[in-house]
């Protein structure tokens, strides 16, 4: 048996060292290396609480994962881990404390199970990337809603489009506070997310029964920032739901952000020419000379896309998985890690994308009223005056194809005009906008605080 | 132009109908026809409101209304509304209530586009479905807690199994309340899906930019239940996140659900032989006399993997659409009803399945001990004497191996020592199993409220 | 025991109607209705050959047979199966042949299990739809071949774009055909997927064991027209291989499809105005009188991602389900029909649509020269002095900036120099492009034969 | 401009140093550098054949690629992309060359597009990686009817389960064959899948519109192993065909192979005790020292699940992507990779864990009979005689009630009677299971050629 392995004592035979290999979770779990030293090091305080470890032993425990804490951020916990072939990074940590911490190394999981230790470790892991996710949502929104408070001041209006048809003009900024809003829901959903990943602590709760050793589980979930020690230990390390919920949460953000970078993927080509992406932010081509491509957008947008089936795999690999632990769930960690790890970075380049846009309203306004854009306005102008919505439709309808027949433009107000005379809370119109952007940052302060 | 179309003015040929009829979601969103009623109804109001409607078309508006409301029940709007080949159940209620309330018809839709109606509408549905799963999902918590009740009582053992292996006795009722703790997350997760949806309200946003006509918005918000209305009219008519999200309550909850029924189709084979699904919850063969398959279980299973990819392909389809409406929409919405419908009727079919579930205490119990279960409490015993961890568990590990081979069994604890001797909270200790169903009962009372 | 079950001998109590109703598939497989008359009628040949069923009863139950052909065209089957609250379409058409064929009908079934029915049913079907993809995808090609061709004779340039920048000029032909290349693809793919379909017939393979039965597999098998009877009955009654490879099918001509409408959506806007839909294809809007949208390339875009995440679906409820029948399946063939029925009206849809298309050859060719598209030819014409490459690319690239500071055009060939100067085969050079079409058109003969 | 990039010309800024770490897709296609070795070797010999190239600097050119596939062999290459800060493996192959080869290496990209470059090298790795998924498919076919041919000898019976539930009774024999059928065909789509990447070699293809440059296309698409250079270079550059089915083929693989994991988890429980897993093969608990667990089952299981949404994440990434390369495709690309890396492998160790599978016969044959798997034959023996095959299920399944009821078991023929007693093509019969593993084992060694 290799002296990494955590068990061995009923077998008569060694591991098949290419099924262990294939079985190995390491390369996917060392991110979580942070997150176990926190965990163990709570684990120290349950089993000295509980009268099971000596004081000299917890002192001794503790140093050692001190120690470890240095050697993760200097690369060499890494380069050990590799080394053992452990079977994942709490093995390696373990084995790790072992050499560091001789025979007080050998009590420390007393009491614990691969399966609590892992169920709260994930925890740990993905309340962290919610904050993070939190946090860089509520900064996306704030530099749109930046943005906007320019843009509304310069009044500059724009052919909104539904379908990519021209539909109505609209302030800039009207459109990047609709941008804004879904990043201020996920900074929320993520806040969320993180509250529920720390409700409930694992710990303690042993391979699916609980401990016959007493241990302190309230030290120690009061330690990691837990709410509560978890109270059924079965669902405590057989769900993976908070886990799932966090790699769910950067999935939708990507999915809204998604959507933001095909509009401006197309704003930036020379066809609609609303934005230009700088330099540094552009990628060119190693054939092609002339090229400058938005790429960071067209990743982000394809990231939302894989991570989004990537998620209904990680949901797959937890269906019809029996209550209690199954080795199946290792498959569902990494895919949650793999998630939280490449959903923040996509957020992220999003974010310094969005730094890197420059936008063109003089281009924008200029072509804000083409494609008969105030028809709307024409045909409310006519219900009004009282004739029905259905025939005042028809009617402007009626004008519209004259005139693409004729040729002859009709003389209707133009863009401005229609996005000052929006009557409703919500509109376009500029002082409802700057009432929207008034409360979206008031909640966005209230987010970040 | 056919009349049941609400647009056709601008266009100098008829739609091909073949394009017209894959167009149409009349057959998907026919179940969306109480809450456009809902919608309908604040519609009129915000016209009144704003002066744009006249009392007495807003009363014969209202009268067409109830009118089709009295006619959905019958059925007799559905072969309305198939008959018109309308585009959706949208222009079908339109067009109906255009036969009843004659000229006050014609003005119904002023200042109101599809967008901001069918995002209405499809929030008003949600926070319905939303609300009978938190129902359900409370329910299923309930039934599951009262059963843990029972079996506490009767201190039936369970050899809890990881990786479907003998693991460790734990109590039946311990092994119920593990099974209800999801049933209540999702239950609270349907519950802030539900406060979502009813969060912002898009009526009154038009298509994409607000209206010029004085609508009524804010008591058009509070009629439908609707904190306020929403902020922004382009991002109330062109996100789906609140009903995605509902639509996620549904997979999630289901997956949850797959889980207790592979279990569950496990127990009631005859190998395990610990469960009995009533005659009149199971199913037969059309070719073996003899067959009594856990049918409801299964397909409960099969939904859940089914729902999950579906989900997938929900928010897929909005990945990469710009910002707004566009057509992609309407198969996403799609999604979301037959999600919710689905989802809902395999709930509910869980639901009534675990009430036609008998457990067989007695061969359960019989069979707590076998496997070596109780080796952890062995290993533990040596552990509060003093021996490292590691060497306890090996010592274990070695006479499990020396029994197997000579097939003598150890003299060790039973399985209800085994539960008995358990210490920590969450454990399956009797007694911690006592205050983990109280916690529970007081959630689900308080949730159910 | 409702009539219409067809087991319940060894049940003493009436199945829960509320879970009958939720297992019922009946809404679900009613398409295929026409494929279980087939298999049954050859079931029909089975028995009369193992002399199991006399040929009287055989020509009773023909005769039986052809008269619900007649009904399931009628609609007056459809009526009657919904009226009996059958579990499926096969219960249903069992009991309307029991009412017609009386005594003879109770014999319909021996030997035969609704595992190898259904199995059987659903291959015909697959079988069916896959050739009607294949008949599709062949003339989706054709349709961009005989455009491509007319697009050749004119010499109808474009930018082509990538990352949407502009990236070379290239030929309208030369992107129709490229659009057709996996039309082709799929048109075999679809192909392959029929002849795998009907190579092995379950029919006859009983529940699970095969039969004690002397059925005549092979007469069966025939007449079907299926390749053999297949060598298995537990695998040919439980693998949905070819079932899914159908749907798989469809997935993938949309996501095909996907793309080609994407650009055909922008190519509508006035921005790029390179394609106008005519009136009959396109779709207004309820409150913009001026709209004009490309609903159904969007539809089919969004069916495109809604599919993909279905048959994710479709697997994952395969997935983890142990060999043979279990019920988890029929959500699998659930899902399998609404894939293929969803996706061949989109390919049919977006098969219509192309041909309300219009390409603007002018305003392409006027703009293909735009955006340096030409730069590559510079700095190839460099490369073929001797110049290296790398050191081409990075003069031409320097060439670009100077002239967009300075606002200078370079004196630069055009756009369609810069087509008919490409020197490789499968190039936009006109020439290569006629090979291509001649060689696409070969192919596309071929497979339509 | 960092020397690796191979572009920068019209650049005026440097790129953002995380954006450029963000669009690196370094990690994830590495595994691709002996690929693209072969796919710059051909595009030499197409430079030198076009007389673009020198004899001299082609033969540079080789020397210098020979050099980097010694230095991927012995790890130093992966230090080098990795200190290079590349943003792919052809970049950092380009550096490397150009460092080793200097004048010549200024000339190796020309003529050339990371595009069809990164079309060429993938469809080069997913062809090799089908032809191994091919191999080890027909290997596991292989190993399957082998030890069904042990065991047909031994005549082990065994009760088969249809919805778990026993069924009727089968030769093991006859279930490993069916645990065959799927990789047998598994090992067809493979073959299907390498021979369709084969087909069209991109290269030469360019950005997107082919080259001025004569290169010579053929040549090169010969040296590669291609059937033909691709006609249509957009295509060519744009689709994934190809290497989304190979990820497909893996996906399909590891979803059969889950299900017969699912059947093998539950046979390695004592409730079953049908075979046994060795101990070089399963794994232990840190916690409970008795434990042995099916681990590669399980995960291999899990895979299944989690590769399976993957793909949809693959497939989504393309769909909505306008036809030519966008860099949504690099995402594509990373997933399609993970897909056949982590398929292979686990299907490799499925592989292995069968080799470690002991089957329980005696416990199974003992365990055939029961639960009145013999009733279909009973039933069929009373419809030989002339009565009503839904007579004949009734009065069986009133006999299985009344026996449950009295206790009193029917006298019925046994298990091994039962199988003796099949009649059909394809059925459990020992004399037909040995037809079939005959024609299983001459189509495996076909396929294995």
């Amino acid at each position: 048996m290799s002296d990494a392995l955590q068990w061995g004592g009923r077998f008569s035979e060694p591991p098949d060292p290419a099924l262990l290999q294939f079985g190995s979770s390491l390369e996917e779990d060392l991110v979580l290396a942070p997150f176990d030293l926190q965990c163990s090091a709570a684990h120290v305080t349950a089993l000295e609480e509980g009268g099971i470890l000596a004081h000299a032993d917890a002192s001794a425990l503790r140093g050692a994962l001190q120690t470890v804490a240095t050697e993760i951020q200097t690369g060499a916990f890494a380069a050990f881990a590799r080394a053992t072939h452990a079977e994942d990074v709490h093995g390696a940590i373990d084995a790790r404390v072992r050499e560091l911490a001789r025979a007080a190394g050998e009590s420390l999981h007393a009491g614990r199970s691969r399966n609590d230790q892992v169920a709260t470790t994930l925890l740990l892991y993905c309340a962290d990337r919610a904050a993070k996710g939190k946090r860089l949502s509520a900064q996306i929104a704030q530099t749109l809603v930046s943005q906007a408070r320019e843009h509304l001041a310069a009044e500059t209006v724009l052919a909104a489009t539904t379908h990519w048809q021209p539909a109505q003009p609209v302030l800039l900024a009207f459109w990047l506070s609709a941008a804004a809003e879904p990043f201020l829901r996920e900074a929320r959903r993520f806040g969320n997310v993180r509250t529920d990943a720390m409700r409930s602590c694992p710990l303690g709760s042993g391979a699916v029964a609980g401990s016959s050793l007493p241990l302190g589980r309230e030290a120690a979930a009061r330690e990691l920032g837990f709410t509560m020690p978890a109270r059924n230990a079965m669902d405590a390390i057989g769900n993976r739901d908070a886990a799932l919920d966090a790699a769910h949460a950067f999935v939708r953000s990507l999915a809204n952000a998604s959507r933001i970078c095909e509009e401006l993927i197309l704003w930036c080509t020379p066809a609609f020419g609303y934005a230009r992406l700088s330099d540094a932010a552009s990628t060119g081509s190693s054939l092609m000379p002339q090229k400058r491509n938005p790429d960071p957008f067209e990743l982000v947008r394809g990231t939302a896309s894989s991570l989004n089936g990537h998620y209904a795999g990680a949901v797959g690999s937890i269906c019809g998985v029996a209550l209690s632990y199954h080795r199946d769930l290792q498959v569902t960690k990494a895919a949650i890690i793999a998630i939280c790890e490449r959903g923040y970075a996509a957020l992220d380049a999003f974010a310094r994308a969005l730094s890197h846009l420059q936008f063109d309203g003089t281009r924008m306004s200029a072509q804000a009223g083409a494609g008969y854009t105030v028809a709307t306005d024409v045909a409310d102008a006519l219900i009004a005056t009282g004739i029905p919505a259905r025939e005042a439709h028809a009617r402007v309808g009626a004008e519209v194809l004259a005139s693409e027949r004729s040729g002859n433009l009709p003389a209707w107000p133009d863009a401005r005009a229609s996005v000052r005379g929006k009557a409703t809370i919500g509109s376009t119109n500029p002082l409802m906008v700057a009432q929207t952007l008034e409360s979206l940052q008031a909640e966005i302060a209230q987010v970040r605080e």
